[in-house]
């Protein structure tokens, strides 16, 4: 049944394990947690670029010399950031297919959380995509390997109901591409519930790749 | 079969057509044209936000001022590269399916077209996506009616195909999803060709249609 027992441990260092739908959770209650939350938000809206240090301290009231003692710079935030995101998106879905032995439930159930997880965190979701490129070379190698590891997630359990090896690839892409643009378009009020947006992605995944 | 010939004027205001596969083509040759593609690849690079005119200007050999004398703004500049960019995707899903009667090959074509476009375009294709809440709100307002526009024409074409009403929306936000984010993963040298990918997301959504 391929990767379903990946180690969590390998690439996400001192972070902790999700315990519920919050992807903050990886990180200790305080000030390492608010400012990493504050820095998400300020990051979504204006991009990583046209961010201050300033501009994350004064949400959570320090000083920015206050920022320094809990992340050593701007670029190591939003390393923290990236990686909190995409383990918690790679755990809601690992979690997602625990206990489920038929294939085509174990793709339904990790399609729905996957685009669950986008449209629940969608703000947060965005940056993780959209600033990607902005992170240090270093820091890019570590979240490169939980992408990888989220794909060969996927793909393993593609590979279950498509027995053309030659579609696997594209069909991966698909799949991950319509769960994190969720994030893109999302919008609280106007879009369907992630539970009923997550159901219907699931329900298109299926018949995509019905034979 | 729905809303095969919509006017091209309306939103288009002083754009010209496309008559290949260069959006930039809607603008005169000269420094117009020059200048928004210069701002599209600074946009794209560091974002609306953290690029200035002077980062524009200096791309073409101008000074600020210089610039001014073409664009009232920098906001202007962003606002012209949105209306290029959504205007030219349009087209091409538009073109692509005249001359063709049958529903399901109007899809195909449809699919096709959107999905190359956004493969080619794909930097362009990043600022008109991550930079939308960036307009100034006179301006969105041009941008979200084509963009409106697209997903009527994508909505009329599909329902050719899918019987029941309920399943519409769903399925044209998956569709013109699949297609948009292909702009954010592309990766010349690494991704499939444009056609390619065109041809294999044309098939992937003809499968996610069938009854």
């Amino acid at each position: 049944m391929g990767n379903t027992n990946p180690s969590r441990s390998g690439t996400t260092g001192d972070l902790g394990t999700v315990s519920n739908d919050d992807p903050w959770s990886l990180l200790p209650v305080g000030p390492r947690r608010q400012l990493a939350q504050a820095a998400a938000s300020e990051f979504g809206k204006r991009g990583y670029h046209a961010t201050t240090t300033r501009d994350i301290a004064e949400c959570v009231g320090m000083s920015p010399a206050g920022m320094y003692v809990h992340y050593a710079s701007k670029a190591d935030l939003l390393f923290t950031i990236a990686r909190v995101g995409h383990q918690s998106a790679f755990d809601a879905m690992h979690l997602s297919i625990e206990g489920i032995s038929a294939p085509k439930e174990r793709v339904r159930s990790m399609v729905r959380a996957f685009t669950r997880w986008h449209a629940m965190h969608h703000v947060l979701a965005r940056v993780l995509q959209y600033e990607l490129r902005a992170l240090e070379p270093a820091h890019y190698k570590v979240i490169a390997a939980i992408r990888r590891k989220t794909e060969q997630f996927a793909a393993d359990e593609l590979r279950q109901l498509v027995p053309d090896e030659s579609r696997i690839a594209m069909c991966t892409i698909a799949v991950l591409s319509l769960g994190i643009d969720t994030a893109r378009w999302y919008s609280i009020g106007k879009s369907p519930s992630p539970e009923e947006l997550g159901e219907c992605y699931a329900d298109l995944v299926l018949r995509m790749l019905r034979r």
